[in-house]
């Protein structure tokens, strides 16, 4: 019996404290852990017990409340000096966190509002919270909105292959390939979920197919060399992913192995869906061309599994990502609906342009 | 630097001595172990010392005459029951290799003509360890043909992807896939070949990264997922394989992964090549869907590189190979020659039938 019917919540505020999943023990250990000071906050980003950029971000924006909640300070000048005192603290946390500066910077803008209204260092500390609640709250609205536009694309008994994680524990809730799962689940509907393992990191493994068992959604764990026979087996009709960019054109960046799933699906005549958060589209970059692909070390093939699998030396191609061109893309799910192609045209007018 | 520019043999037989490169130990360790008695010569090949059927049936066939080498029987009708005695004593080592008792056979049917013929015991001895040597031998041979064909396929400075391990550790020399990799390296050609690691048990990094780089061979790991950003990088001009099964229609059974890099193959105009010894083409197999397909447990993959990577009752599938159907097949190379579609027909061909 699977343990919980809801998504797992990486982060929680919880009778007034702020409570992590600690997803350094996954997927053997399902651990809580409170956090009461600033430093405990800044070693568990750092130490990657919370993981993914919208969770970071949230994680952080509570770091500054839980910084701040005893303080003595008896302005609001002087409270908001240590507000910017600890963001800047916690800013280096995750030295190239988007998402971290941006939820420290809307936790300090914040502060200097309730310090521009006047208000009392208690009534600031409220309007922290309030904040940092605010900003959990909308990116799980962005993903519960991903996930009901998704869902419009599938149907009940439907076989759906992800890839990596673009799961609830790196966001609010839902997570973004993963939200039409979640709301289906809620809405009684049995879909049957392929989890690629994903090589090399193997998030698929780790985090996907634990958070959708957690959930007591039917997920099943393949490699991703797998996915071709799952495809030609019959046994999916959907593929949805989440991105790292998307660019003008609808060329997608996402973890390695989501190209050739693409081209595989295509092959297969199964629709190819990139969940995307608007935040994740970026009209500054034409092209998938001019995403840079990091390249990561070898050892993390070589040795990333626990024992040597292959030649100490051996000569090893380790891209982190790929780019899928955007003829592949079936649509894109953002929380503003979905876009399908031409792309540059359509994701244009997503943002209001022409 | 490489090591040697030869290919490694599994199995030899050096100074009067049956040796070994013990595979249990690799890629660590580069390590021979010298069998003189029957006893370890049956714990080598049932403790996967030597794998691969074509190098098991060569190991076994050297055992018969290890076991008797030492006899004092005093006549040749004594001999042939030690000789009888000692096969259904090996054959007992891996109850379900075919090679194992194909090669055991022709030992014992060897003894038998000895004694038909009036041989002596010693002369008897002999023909044994010319037979198992013959055995080697036309292994070799067919390996060396086969890559010989595969050659006028390639060109010097050419990319070639391959899944899996159809090299020379598994057969006498060369292997099948991995045979013009040698056959080019000889002749002093730079190519520049990509391994896939082939998860779940990563016999491409453990083994054919590790037998083509001990060669000197230009060898790139990769993970399964990277194979269509590799193709799309522009890098591979031929995919070669091994394969398990080819049905008589041309449909090829082998490694799970291989239907979905001949998908990708295709995708990317690349032609896709199946290295096949006759042996392993079955015209009594009508077409890929009679070829069953062994599904594996689940901790292969949950737990099977050291550590858990999954939760640990995660629902896995786990097929061991998959069946690609023929029109994803550019050519098959068998030692007899190059065979294209229509298939039917001329694999029929190729065994003299109309």
């Amino acid at each position: 019996m699977p343990k919980t019917y809801e998504p797992l919540q990486s982060v929680k505020w919880e009778n007034g404290e702020l409570v992590l999943l600690d997803q350094t023990k996954l997927p053997e250990t399902t651990d809580y852990m409170t956090l009461t000071t600033v430093k405990q906050v800044w070693d568990a980003i750092e130490r990657l017990n919370v993981r993914g950029a919208p969770a970071i971000g949230i994680t952080a924006a509570y770091g500054v409340y839980v910084a701040v909640r005893k303080s003595e300070a008896e302005t609001s000048e002087a409270l908001l000096e240590e507000v910017k005192k600890q963001a800047a603290y916690l800013a280096t946390s995750r030295p190239t966190a988007v998402n971290l500066f941006w939820a420290l910077d809307r936790m300090t803008a914040t502060a200097r509002r309730a310090q521009a209204e006047g208000q009392t260092p208690e009534q600031m500390k409220e309007m922290l919270l309030t904040e940092a609640q605010r900003i959990q709250k909308e990116d799980e609205e962005v993903c519960r909105s991903i996930g009901e536009y998704a869902l419009t694309l599938f149907e009940d008994g439907m076989g759906v292959l992800t890839h990596c994680n673009a799961g609830g524990l790196a966001t609010a809730k839902y997570g973004t390939a993963t939200a039409p799962m979640y709301l289906a689940h809620e809405k009684g509907w049995r879909l049957k979920v392929f989890a690629d393992e994903t090589r090399p990191v193997l998030q698929g493994a780790r985090l996907t197919a634990y958070e959708l068992q957690q959930a007591g959604i039917d997920v099943t764990l393949i490699c991703d060399n797998m996915a071709a026979k799952v495809m030609g087996n019959g046994w999916v009709q959907a593929v949805i992913v989440g991105t790292d960019r998307v660019a003008a054109n609808g060329d997608v960046a996402n973890k390695i192995g989501t190209y050739g799933l693409a081209v595989l699906a295509k092959a297969h005549n199964i629709p190819f869906y990139v969940a995307a958060p608007l935040s994740s589209i970026d009209l500054g970059t034409p092209t998938g061309e001019q995403i840079p692909i990091e390249e990561r070390e070898a050892d993390e093939i070589i040795r990333g599994l626990g024992r040597q699998v292959a030649p100490a030396d051996i000569k090893v191609y380790n891209p982190a990502f790929d780019v899928t061109p955007n003829e592949y893309v079936t649509a894109v799910i953002t929380e503003k609906g979905i876009v399908r192609a031409p792309y540059t045209e359509n994701l244009r007018r997503l943002f209001g342009q022409k």
